[in-house]
């Protein structure tokens, strides 16, 4: 298990996200729960304060699998912006519920075919909405 | 890391699978290769000789979450019947990639949010194709 670094969730995110969970039920999907613990333990700042280098909702992430150096995208969604082209991760989602508030140089577990974890690491956030001026607080 | 299970995969699966797979760039996802090697060593079967307690594409699952005895369910698809509601996983998601071939009381890992992992088990097929009929070799 990976250590528990610490997450940092604009006003704005945390609004809209607490109104997500709202709406769900406690069985919506698997870690709900921490979902909701990780956002009251989080450290919240205006969109405005975000620093450029966290995963706040609409991110793309550059990640680099730390076997094999293979490297991919994905951009952290609302479940309402999923589509099937697979390059978007819904927040409700294995292991984007585990992106938000992450920051370049953090490591996630990401479930590999045949039991087995890859490790893999957020190598570069390429696009944030608040670092791009696309919010308002 | 959980033990590698054995995985039992239809032969109608396994060559739409290979098709997808074969269209893909090597970088198309994490674990990828995983997948391809997975599908490698599986054992296959013709579709109406796959045990009814085998996870095949387009079947569906119902969890529990081991710490909590909470349940949800998720359906395995390919990544064009991807959709919003959440309550579908891509074979190319993570976790979906993880989920093909494997029976019922197997255990998988499920990355939460804070960088903990949810120990989830397989409770049971509740609908599989082959069993219901639904697909032709």
């Amino acid at each position: 298990m990976a250590k528990k670094p610490n997450i940092i969730v604009s006003s704005t995110d945390l609004e809209r996200l607490e109104d997500l969970l709202d709406s769900l039920p406690a069985d919506a999907f698997p870690g709900k729960a921490d979902l909701q613990a990780e956002l009251e333990r989080a450290e919240v700042v205006d969109p405005d304060q975000v620093p450029p280098s966290v995963v706040t909702m609409n991110s793309t992430v550059r990640f680099t699998i730390e076997s094999t150096g293979q490297e991919f995208s994905r951009t952290l969604v609302y479940p309402k912006d999923v589509d099937s082209k697979g390059d978007k991760i819904s927040i409700l989602a294995p292991v984007g519920s585990a992106l938000l508030g992450l920051s370049e140089g953090d490591q996630i577990e990401w479930p590999s075919p045949g039991g087995g974890m890859l490790r893999v690491r957020i190598m570069e956030v390429s696009h944030q909405p608040e670092r791009a001026g696309e919010t308002h607080s």
